[in-house]
């Protein structure tokens, strides 16, 4: 199968795949997802993406019968299933299926677990992205991974409709992140990242970036930064799980970034490695990489 | 059937119904929707909420293929396979089906139309809400009927653990609405609603009450008032499609309105006059009953 469908443990091609309309998926988007990309059939940074969704649902109040290594166990028996040899792996877990009404009531329903796997390139080398501001409009839940994304829906269609890869938005008057990836700056030497509190996504990514600048001796600085100092730094760097870290190199259609090259793909090369070196080995489970900010966060 | 179930013209019990996991409200709720009551199967304000919904849908770059007249005739078929005479009939707009992407492209997708019919009830006459505040979180689109209702599921949810009906939302020392009603107040003779801006949903049954409100030569001031001035109030109505006018008789625990029974009980009756005396009428979808508000924000 080009792309592998999963529903609840039944398995079969992703175009073909059905869901209950009375999954609340569907009528209040009511789930929380994540996912990973694979290389070599492997998973990157499983755990800490398993880690991230289980905190989502906790947030969420939504019960998942299976425990992370049994998920971990499905997501493997997907990404084996699919054709690819390197692909993205999603996942995502509903509050359940019932007549809809608000609240869910007295007890907890069973969630419901969709899946897919199929073929993924990851950005070349030496990307680059243009990027446009957009005011963000977005809950205050952001640090849930829910699917809950009109939003990022609109401002994505918006940044294409622009010739760009992707927005950067603003909330009163301070940077927070994309519409589905972060932003960090560097500037005069030091990484700068918007505090992980709810208005950004705890990405895996920029916590594994944040954790390669350490190891390079590079100062963090968790800070949240204006407009100006977006267009003032001397690189911005996009970081998600599908893109990586991507340098910005156009901010509203005017040049940006390309100020610090060498401390840019210094960065980019560690993270290149660290992932070469974890999607060499078998194990389907490594240990987590980071520990996850945000855990105590409704 | 008791629930009728409706996508994309296929008709079934609602149970049994199944959606493609590729359709966009699986992984981002990309759409919108609406609800009406009806009472001899026939809809109430039917031509309002359509209109009130194929703004959403504009507002969200969503093309549905139906016209209005067309979609009427549709959820009619759906009430009168229904086994009810009285029922909500709910009906929802996605973008389409296609395989996960933030942007949906260079063309319009066609969208994909979900709908049910079936039993629900009013409140009865003289019902009394218990209510608690919390602060609201959502998105700045709330203009918008979306299925992106997360917060609006958190927030059902512990008023019902807290023993209450409904939770009033306060955003930046404002009162804006409730989690699936609006709120308006009485207070010294005058109606008082917030503003329809983004940071509410411009409700069908409380625009009819601000109709018949001014039918009845109450005052109506539309200017958003604070907490205090909520526990103030002389009554405070909850207003929605399916609860109607409903009296709030305490807040966070203390007793709140209950000074002005005699303005509440008035528009009360006249609301249930009108609901009664446009849904004894044969036709399907009659004339709006008020200028909508609202129709060009994004």
């Amino acid at each position: 199968m080009e792309y592998t469908g999963y529903y609840n443990g039944n398995i079969g091609p992703l175009e073909e795949m059905k869901i209950p309309m009375l999954d609340r998926v569907v009528f209040f988007g009511d789930s929380c997802y994540d996912m990973a990309t694979f290389r070599s059939r492997r998973a990157f940074a499983l755990r800490d993406h398993l880690i991230r969704f289980y905190n989502s649902c906790r947030l969420l109040d939504i019960h998942v019968a299976l425990g992370m290594e049994e998920l971990a166990a499905e997501i493997q028996k997907c990404i084996d299933l699919s054709d690819s040899d390197r692909g993205c792996i999603y996942w995502q877990a509903s509050r359940g299926t019932r007549l809809r009404s608000f609240a869910w009531g007295q007890e907890h329903l069973n969630a419901n677990l969709i899946m897919y796997a199929g073929p993924a390139e990851l950005e070349p080398e030496g990307k680059e992205y243009h990027l446009r501001m957009q005011e963000d409009t977005r809950f205050l839940h952001c640090n849930i991974k829910t699917n809950n994304l009109i939003p990022a829906v609109l401002y994505s269609q918006r940044a294409r409709e622009d010739g760009c890869e992707e927005s950067i938005l603003c909330r009163d008057g301070l940077v927070t992140e994309c519409a589905h990836s972060n932003v960090v700056i560097l500037k005069d030497g030091v990484l700068w990242t918007h505090p992980q509190d709810r208005l950004i996504l705890p990405g895996v990514t920029m916590n594994i970036l944040i954790l390669l600048a350490e190891r390079l001796g590079v100062p963090v600085r968790t800070e949240a930064f204006t407009p100006t100092q977006l267009k003032d730094a001397d690189e911005i760097i996009i970081t998600s799980t599908g893109v990586q870290c991507i340098r910005g190199v156009s901010l509203d259609g005017k040049p940006a970034g390309g100020r610090d090259p060498e401390l840019l793909l210094k960065l980019q090369k560690a993270y290149r490695d660290f992932y070469n070196a974890n999607t060499s080995r078998k194990a389907v489970l490594d240990e987590a990489h980071y520990q996850q900010p945000g855990m105590d966060r409704s």
